[in-house]
């Protein structure tokens, strides 16, 4: 036991405000982790008067938490501008400026996404070399996981940025994945070389010729995403954020009408009942909870966002997502692959021509 | 019945070489849609001596179908342009000039979407106004069904081109839903004013402002396209087809984890006997062949494009859908709204400054 305790132990940064049942499920979300998570501490950044009850009702808890007043909340409508600019004693950007200072390693949050990007990128600053930050996450597939990256934090971009996303979503599989070799594939309208727009024309000819120690697969469409055919999918945040919703509308779609018809007869009520167990572990391996936890990747700082709706058991595997990716200094390898791509830029004009 | 025969019968061009199955289930398909389309007949173009005996099988089809050799097939993987330039004794190109010279009052391919949809533009022009066309479909909702577009023909859109698609996708929604004033929503990354590119935000400034007599819902995102939560869903034909392929994919994998719950124990396959007759009800609400059929809309000709993979039913369905569009006079309709759309446009300067 002693090696264990003279590890330094893992802090995290938590708002404890953001997301729609906040803090309640926040608070319960981090006792949750306990679970999973050995060695772990929690700054907390909330309304002290709501937050600290909160904790002292989980006795596990107790001790690994310390609960930093933070007087404002940043609303989920609220503009990310003035979130910027009038947030400064919000929780979300005390927790942000716990890990700028130090005293924390990442910070996880499920409040208001475009606030939480703008003071993240404010607070932390890009990684040296990366243009734009990009949201990844992971998503159920046939073959197990797929990763698929940018979900939403940039419309626009450019061949450049897509292969920045592709290095920086390899290294997120690599971490989250627990793979040594993810495979990497563009979205695009087709697979053949000459479908799609000129960015990920441009980005697919670099990405095949550069030097890069990333496994490039080629073009891959919509379906494989849930196919698994690769384990990272990249995209621009407008097609990404796209796919993302209508993936979950179809999911909700099919939930709908599978418990519809398994309501619609005696015999099918009859069914369902024996063959409930079995549903309940499908449903179960689509549950969106087991993939919560958004990380904001080509920022200086680990920062993962939970979903807005989650409850506690999402939030806990986001603040996993978030230990795992500080545990694997994801950031250290981004900065490593990024050295290697502006390097390598130099003797490459594939993208320079764009 | 004298009513009946005095009507003009409705004429429809086969292209009986195109698609997986073809020329056996193009021939099959013909022969299922006389169950719903009265008064229709085909001019069917292909290798007679493979398409002729085919017919000849079916006895209630061969008094409706006139079969025209042709000598060429366009392959799956042709490209568009060798297409149009080496394809013109091919069965797609003959089925569409067809149409073109009076023959037939529409055309139905499995075939190479590319080249078709580069013959179809080449041989019918698009409507007066209409800058590109676009390839529209129906989905599945919660509400009933869904039409989406642009589905693959133009990767880089303007706001007048989504202005456009909403005009034509209202139209196609009218005809084939059988709606009287069908919801538009033009599909982005949230439903606030300020997300989004500056196309989808002129087009949907353009759309509020306008005197079209559209009923424009404003932003929808991804989920709603299974949520119903408008009748069309309007975008650029990258991001539409992203969102089509993704939800296919997704059908695809919850279906397969279906399938594997249900077989997973003794128990689970018991229950799945007894709800058997409910869940097959449900899958058929699901069945693709069911949506299959998607037009050309823009083009002064009707074209409709039916899957590569599909089959006699899903051909039977892509043929119908032709026939309701030509019964409907869907491209009169459009062309009354883009003259509408052109006096309007020079009294409103939203889109001239784009």
């Amino acid at each position: 036991m002693n090696a264990i305790a003279a590890a330094p132990p893992l802090v995290l940064a938590v708002d404890a405000m953001g997301g729609d049942r906040a803090p309640k499920m926040v608070i319960e979300g981090m006792n949750r982790a306990l679970d999973s998570i050995k060695n772990v501490r929690f700054l907390v950044f909330g309304r002290a008067d709501e937050v600290a009850p909160l904790v002292q009702g989980f006795r596990r808890l107790r001790s690994r938490v310390e609960v930093r007043h933070a007087s404002d909340v940043i609303g989920a409508g609220e503009r990310p501008s003035a979130a910027l600019r009038n947030g400064r004693n919000s929780s979300m950007r005390q927790a942000i400026d716990a890990v700028a200072a130090g005293d924390a390693q990442g910070i996880v949050s499920a409040g208001n996404t475009g606030a939480l990007m703008a003071m993240a990128k404010f607070v932390f600053k890009t990684l040296p070399g990366v243009d734009r930050p990009a949201i990844a996450s992971v998503f159920p597939s046939l073959r197990g996981r797929t990763v698929l990256l940018d979900l939403g934090a940039n419309v626009n971009c450019s061949a450049e940025n897509l292969v920045q996303f592709a290095v920086m979503g390899e290294v997120f599989a690599r971490s989250v994945l627990g793979l040594k070799t993810p495979s990497v594939g563009l979205l695009n309208v087709g697979e053949e070389d000459l479908k799609g727009h000129d960015a990920v024309k441009k980005a697919a000819t670099f990405l095949q010729q550069s030097d890069l120690a990333i496994h490039f697969h080629g073009f891959v469409e919509g379906d494989d995403i849930a196919m698994g055919t690769v384990d990272v999918v990249v995209t621009d945040g407008f097609s990404g954020n796209i796919a993302l919703k209508t993936a979950e509308g179809t999911a909700r779609l099919y939930t709908h009408y599978l418990k519809r018809a398994l309501i619609s007869s005696p015999l099918a009520r009859l069914g369902a009942l024996l063959a409930r167990p079995a549903l309940r572990k499908m449903r179960a391996r689509f549950d969106p909870r087991l993939y919560d936890g958004a990380m904001f990747l080509g920022l200086n700082g680990v920062c993962v966002k939970s979903h807005g709706g989650t409850d506690a058991f999402g939030f806990s595997n986001a603040i996993r997502v978030a230990a795992e990716l500080v545990a694997d200094g994801v950031n250290e390898d981004i900065k490593r692959d990024f050295a290697f791509l502006s390097a390598n830029r130099e003797t490459n004009t594939t993208l320079a021509v764009g």
